[in-house]
């Protein structure tokens, strides 16, 4: 960790600073020569909370060397992790990660036993490794639909056990912990609850599979630290998903930032899947941005896929049918092969 | 609600579409003579999701005549809301919203009892009339310190009785609701936590007075609705709070969006505080946006004192010193005056 | 055009309002049944500045019902543009757009005859279809290099002699307009450039091939209005170009929005390139990037080229390497073919 | 200049990178003991391009310890500067600056001679120091009103005349340097142009006052770039200007950066105005922003009047009314009183 001195701090200042670096057991040199006064710490900086430093008023600049996230990080764990999905009964594991593709697909909102059945049936004859489906929906309207909670858990169970396909779908809230841990397969911590730290400790605790959704204002290197946070109970199993960020731009509902994609695979171990459907918000755009996803070096995708296009009101607009899912899940074989060779 | 038909819209698809509109019991007028088929939606439009809607093929665009938000609307109430919060013990109330300033103050982290009872102290004598403090704290990182919890909550007791300030802290977790209920006057929601919409609904069900603080990359309109979640179960009074937007500036730590002062007075009955401390993240912009925030016609502050200014690494480095909160407080005081003459 | 009248406005305001759009020959016809007061406009509303109408107090929202540029729009030319571009001397044209793709490769600046010529001697060889290189250089500090200027020009000429490829170049003045259209094949405009509407308007006139990189915090529609003022004079062929948008994350230069490419296809009929080497900023990820781009329907892309990677401070940073960029290319013909077969 | 080099770079590589850096007479000296190597550049580092730097494949990292800025930076200019304007005729200069407060206003687009000269004299009258008018206006859509070009200019000089007010207006190209550098008395440099380079030098070269207005993606370290690139020519007197960034917020039509006053007076010697006509889109916004601005420590603003409020489809939709501008004159002495004491 490197620390800029400001022009304005006396030298009492300065010795009272570095007292308080060193009092944390880390020592610290200044570099001769340069126009400003420069220390590099030396030792476990782990200690030493660079954003509080950098508002030190005797501090202009503070730059840290190592990453401020550990778990999630390349250095931790060079090679590329591979996380194993548990179907129903005696079904198969998927995989993911390290060469595994999996695409994840179904309805926004589960409706009816019948309507998930059909897109699971679907989606699998296309080639699905897993049925995604909300239950309990994050809405930012109080006056929204909020879907249909434990009732609809239990409908994805059972399209789960006919398909053999596994689950993957949102927790709100820790009070669904144990139900989640019976009946859910991938549980998804979603695009606001990424920095909702006390959800993040309680589901790594578990040590099931976990699909962390980006922030939409979030960084990259935070969406790593909130990975650090499922990863510290040591049992947890991450798969990183991009999904959009909030930008000016509204001719989309997100602007989806693929380049997210191969700088994750850089820095981290874990799998990264991208979210075509809520990470552009029109079902036309899904296509090419699932492609897209793909021969960025994505290792999966979440898609929405909903049967009546027609309807009205569904949240499944930004959904596509099973017939385009079909064609889509060939095209992106093939672009899979593309890359590859 | 007025809806704007795609050009590649079949007439079947329209048909379905109104159908699925109609049967909502909300009637669709068509609108003759625009170069484009449009609609406008009249009855119970509030059962109609329309950002649902825009992503239905068939629609090219929608647009809402009223707002998505109710219960914290100057609609539904048009005179400013006063929030009363109660003082430790026999202590007087303290007022904000309609007229009524309010300043609460303190150390971001509570570190020990002397520390707390100190600033508590200097801050009561320069006019604050709240004392704020962190108990729990959301961090980016796992590895940063957590803050003292129920621990930090009892130091915060301690001074509140000494000095007769209520007090202000930030909920987590609902694991803590029955705590807060008990010991906190005024429970912070963080920013991180606006749209955790499992707390805000519990949260609301308290009756407690609650500061409800914007997220970082949520619009005006999504506090408004987070605010109504808040507002749901008929108890609970709140206050809202700028604290400063994400967008690409790196020269501050957020981007403190004072124009939400003057439009959230517009569109909402409810107190507007501003938090220049998190909004800048540096102590010497404090001062001048705090005077800003005052001319802008905000209801109160929320501002970091801490009393060890060359602490190395505390938190507090966005903080002011008791000494320079005691001038602070004389300059708004004199600017609230020139506004209001 | 829809007109949304503010519950504060008073009749008065309200009647002179319509009487300022009757004005202007459109007629207004109120929408019956409304909880509020609603007007469609009828008529030539390209008359009407909605951005104005909307800041009229007596006016809450107003709703485009057309899109407000038309000579890039699809409505006004509904089959996909190809834009042709002369070669140097008897050299075959180049076409991109409509199926036809194209890659322009090169080095970030213009450095010498040698440079210049053994990159385009490289990147023919590939299959680059055109050579892009900086005489002019936009750059942020008035202390760094800003390109060789004419004499850059020179150089690029030489090598397009030497190998047939047309040259892309930026324009940064007026003050060059005769020697662009004398020496340049494809002249760009820069980001920073893309609502300089005065050079907007000089470039047009000229009746060359134009390439219209969009502005760090453009809109998709500013671009396509800052594209009408191109072809205004009716002579110019453009082509756009997404580069990457400006936003909160830091890991990347830009934020490449890869997403842009199917909006500007589905509403535009002209080109669409992608330049991922200024969109990331990190030649890591420009073959990612430019699969992706390739994946999502783009027509060509626009790639820094350049042979000396481990040169400490040349821009070329964000290149690669000519071996990289002929791997590439191979890769980029097997992702084109996938998603079209 | 501080290099943090990757950890996959070979020894090979640094090597190079080295040389490279001390070919340009620069020393590279090693921090020992940090977890990564880490080099310290010592000696004339201006000649080093950073950003070109961070690009380089070996270095993961680089932080600036001097300012990329110069003749606008507090290091070059200590003392604040004063623009001094000249008015028309015989009249008395005005300041801005150093404790001088400039209050310039006027209509968004010249009409007739009858509407400038009746708002400049309800303006003079209020106490503002400048009239602003746009003659030459940048739109977005070429089929907006362009303004009335040297007309428009011809205008405000016969009010100027008869006022004694010195004009403040837009130039947008170099085409009409001589007519601004004869009649107008402070050049103003839009949003959209603060990154035009061949503008800004030209503009420098004129050696009159020059208001620069801060783009709407450009961050302050850019606005104190391009001011150097105004500075270079020796005789430029500039004077920096807030007028709203771009952010994903869409209740204005800008997010007025308010917190850009304090910074920018902290970095830089120059004077600070704030435009809160365009940096919030509505005119009821002008007011609480205007003293809001004045109370962070403005050094005068620049405000949007017309006397037509009710006018359909002028762009003085953000404009308040001279009756406005006189109450709010007013305050503004009393809060710039209330924050001097």
């Amino acid at each position: 960790m490197i620390v800029v001195i400001s022009e304005r701090a006396t030298d009492a200042e300065v010795e009272t600073l570095i007292k308080g670096i060193e009092a944390r057991g880390v020592s610290a040199r200044e570099i001769v020569g340069e126009e400003k006064r420069v220390f590099g710490l030396v030792g476990d900086v782990a200690s030493i909370d660079a954003e509080a430093l950098m508002r030190n008023d005797a501090v202009e600049n503070v730059i840290r060397v190592s990453e401020p996230y550990k778990l999630s990080g390349r250095h931790f764990h060079p090679i590329d992790s591979v996380v194993e999905i548990a179907g129903p009964g005696g079904a198969e594991p998927v995989r993911v990660g390290a060469g595994n593709f999996l695409v994840a697909a179904g309805p926004c909102s589960v409706e009816s036993e019948e309507q998930v059945l059909k897109i699971a049936q679907d989606v699998k004859r296309s080639g699905a490794g897993m049925l995604r489906g909300g239950a309990f929906k994050p809405r930012s309207s109080p006056y929204s639909f909020q879907g249909l909670g434990l009732d609809g858990l239990e409908l994805l169970k059972i399209a789960s056990r006919k398909t053999g396909l596994p689950i993957l779908t949102e927790i709100m809230s820790p009070e669904y912990l144990s139900d989640f841990e019976r009946d859910v397969d991938v549980i998804q911590v979603g695009a606001r609850n990424m920095q909702n730290f006390t959800l993040l400790r309680e589901v790594g605790r578990l040590g099931k599979p976990v699909l962390l959704k980006r922030g939409p204002s979030s960084t990259i290197e935070e969406m790593l630290m909130a990975a650090d946070y499922l990863l510290m109970a040591g049992k947890a199993q991450v798969i990183l998903c991009e999904r959009g960020i909030r930008t000016f731009e509204t001719a989309t509902r997100n602007t989806l930032d693929l380049s997210a994609v191969p700088v994750l695979k850089k820095r981290s171990h874990l799998p990264v899947m991208v979210d075509p459907s809520h990470g552009t918000g029109y079902w036309d755009l899904v296509e090419p941005m699932a492609l897209a996803a793909a021969a960025a070096g994505a290792d999966g995708l979440v898609i929405e896929v909903h049967d009546q296009p027609s309807c009205a009101l569904c949240d499944g607009q930004q959904s596509i049918t099973p017939m385009v899912f079909d064609a889509l899940m060939r095209r992106i074989e093939r672009v899979r092969a593309a890359i590859m060779e």
